[in-house]
């Protein structure tokens, strides 16, 4: 696509906005220049930073008209590089538009602005014991659009359900300035189910700039079970027994040893040090049930055998042993100069097939791996550590991280748990779907968007990546999916 | 669309299906005119009763190659007409393939054929303590393929979700017959999530050849308070009070009086005909649980003004009071030669003043209607009672229906709750959607069948309809929705 010169769009951007929504020095613009998947940088052409619907769809009308790329951005700590700018386009920044319109603790819903961070939602129902249950490591920064853009999770999306299952609606904007309301307070929307469609759609459909999304109760009591465990295989083992034994705990995350001896300098949050792997495993409800709930857990993990459990006896303990899963990346960030947070999910059962896989493969790349897992849901967070300053260090990095995603997709599990494709896995998506099911995203992508105007080159790959990709691939020009059913 | 001629279709059919797969004789095809919604009916040019999914995509290239319309039908439950056959195309009924083809108790997933019967499924599962929770009043016959395409629910969604809540993937093919698998084991899925999308889409995208369910354990206890209210505003109070205090039963249905007077003689529920509504509560879980979960429920409803309260004692006076519930529709054919039963969703709280306006409606039309909801979700059944016999009658309750409908739009709720859109609610579409949304169902239909092909007619409106709606309607020619924000 050819982009027109750059005084156009800032001209006209600049024609139809207030002046400070409009950033075009190159200094202002720089900070944009990438999200958390730092890896991949392009600078925009322009920044607007809209207060306002109207200001949005203005952009929209301008871009849309100028046929210039548009790619929105909430608080940019994506992982997948899903709002890595174009260098010929505006990058909509959302930080501006967070505002909590509305908390009804009567029906149970905030309707926010997409800038709002996560956590600020729960922080405006906590009044009523309210909040919003899903909770990426991120919350204290990620912006609601953003995880609706990218369909987020987080450590208690086991029990409480990812972005998908708690947001009822949105008001967005489409490429051609349309206003569109999806979804609402009905359990079930007339129509094609275009909300669900829009969750996780990267930004490549419509432009959000309204979530409504459900409030849960908070949990009177909450208990953490820190089970050790002398082999991955049997931690691997203990989480498809607690499931099978028909426990949905409210968290169920594993750490490998590489893990916690990198955190607990760093945290101090009581691992041991000793286990290959240790299990936390949270119970959320009343006294009773949480009770009740950690009796059964505890009996599970000594019968698949947990060589010590140690259950919080406080709230402050309870807190201190999730300090150090929730600050596990930063801890890679003290080991490292670098590190490649990866995102996969595999049925729960091939766990210590997949650690043992990736075992070889540190070898074979001559990089360390240490693992964090939602082991409950299988969405494993490989953590990749290397050097960009030591020449072709990334490279070996990313073509270990696609090796993990394609053993995924090889055991029946996806490219993703979480953190979305974005720029990152692009490839993998090769590897995942079959040219039809490609076709079928394109076709709806070009339904709402017939330019490829908004958030171009992500998530879909392109005919063309897929065909190169398969020329370099190990398996020797064939993509491994399309005649493996997936279930 | 010009259709070819009939021998064209069943000749080209007949070449690549097995004999017995094609139907074509009158007295064959006529058992297929029509599906729950008996109002409109329409003999297809011919069947196909496929027993494979080869079979499947051989019809499907046969009808792309001679751009034949093609209806997908399942038990024929339906109650929208979303499986109202075309006159000049070909019914594909799916009645054949009904194979469980695996129960996985340990991943506590089914795969299914279309056809199987809902209630099939959790008979399958049984031996395993699991079962599948959506639950139609119609599960002996309805099918899972059917449920996928209407995006089915039934009492115990409340709890427990609808069909898109419950199911993890499909296989289907495109109108090209090209196959497509959609969703999985893993809790989030690359891309656009189609999943979603595809279900509720009343087989306007593709044909769905099978299902991946979730099971979930049968609970070990359940209990049904029955609650009696002196009218319905306080029970419609009541229905807001026990979700506002946190609790979320497994059912909590709501009948007036005129639905239980139909129904008692019939059935001998045992329902207290004194009452001008009663509400019917259910908890399940351990009996711990409900124990706990039914005081709860008995302490909100006292203080929300119960003239009455009886607890089910046994699991056999449990079923008796359901079974008045599950008869309603059975218990509507006996007082009247026909009855049309709507289908829309409110917010709680206006459920009063909703049946306060259907009984100025009742005298409006000159028609009884009795009224039985799914309460806790705010999805109201009316229960319009006619003679299709006596002129004028039909159009009089189907635009009674239209009134409730655009009521609940109104009040901010949606034209469906669980029963679809089909034929019957194409004019209540004009009324929900912009045409900016309307625009963006049409694009993303066109994405998956540029000829139109697949269920043509169906789910959404054409902008002529809308339009011609619009010129008869009471508001004067201009549709009530685009200007007011749903939420």
């Amino acid at each position: 696509m050819e982009a027109p010169e750059l005084p156009d769009i800032v001209g006209a951007l600049r024609a139809v906005l207030p002046a400070e929504c409009v950033l075009e020095r190159a200094e202002e613009r720089r900070p944009y220049e990438c999200d958390g998947l730092t890896a991949f940088r392009s600078v925009p052409a322009v920044v607007v930073l809209p207060r306002t619907e109207d200001e949005v769809r203005r952009t929209l009308l301008t871009c849309h008209r100028l046929k210039v790329p548009l790619v929105a951005r909430g608080s940019g700590t994506g992982l997948s590089g899903g709002a890595t700018p174009h260098p010929a386009g505006v990058l909509l920044s959302c930080a501006r538009m967070s505002r909590v319109l509305e908390v009804d603790p009567i029906n149970r819903i905030a309707r926010v602005e997409p800038g709002v961070p996560n956590l600020k939602i729960s922080e405006a129902a906590a009044p009523h014991q309210l909040y919003y249950a899903p909770d990426p490591s991120s919350q204290v920064a990620c912006s609601i659009g953003g995880n609706v853009a990218e369909n987020s999770g987080g450590v208690h999306c086991l029990k409480y359900g990812l972005t998908v299952h708690n947001v009822l609606g949105v008001r967005g904007y489409t490429v051609a300035g349309e206003r569109i309301e999806l979804g609402g307070q009905a359990p079930d929307s007339a129509g094609l189910d275009l909300l669900a469609l829009t969750i996780g759609s990267e930004g490549l459909l419509l432009i959000v700039t309204e979530v409504l999304v459900r409030l849960i109760p908070r949990p009177p009591c909450a208990q953490l079970v820190m089970a050790s465990f002398a082999d991955v295989q049997s931690a691997g083992s203990a989480v498809a027994a607690i499931i099978a034994a028909g426990t949905i705990p409210a968290a169920l995350e594993m750490m490998d040893r590489k893990a916690t001896a990198a955190v607990e300098p760093f945290v101090h949050a009581g691992y041991d040090l000793q286990a290959a792997a240790i299990l936390l495993v949270e119970s959320d409800g009343t006294p009773e049930e949480v009770r009740e709930q950690v009796q059964e857990i505890e009996r599970v993990l000594r019968a698949a055998g947990a060589t010590a459990l140690r259950v919080s006896e406080s709230e402050a303990e309870r807190l201190r042993l999730w300090s150090g899963r929730k600050n596990a990346f930063p801890a890679a960030g003290r080991l490292s100069p670098d590190y490649y947070c990866m995102d996969g999910t595999i049925p729960r059962k091939h766990v210590g097939h997949v650690l043992e896989a990736i075992e070889r493969m540190e070898r074979e790349y001559g990089l360390r791996c240490m693992n964090v897992f939602h082991a409950g849901d299988g969405n494993l967070h490989p953590v990749i550590l290397f050097d960009a300053n030591e020449p072709g260090s990334w490279e070996r990095a990313d073509r270990f991280g696609a090796e993990i995603l394609e053993l995924c997709v090889q055991l029946g599990g996806t490219i993703t748990g979480e953190h979305g494709v974005g720029l990152e896995k692009l490839n993998s998506m090769c590897v995942q779907f079959s040219p039809a099911e490609r076709a079928a995203f394109f076709a709806v992508k070009e339904a709402f968007d017939p330019d490829g105007l908004l958030n171009p080159g992500k998530l879909i790959p392109t005919l063309a990546r897929c065909a190169e990709y398969g020329r370099m691939h190990v398996h020797g020009g064939a993509m491994p999916h399309p005649d493996l059913p997936r279930f």
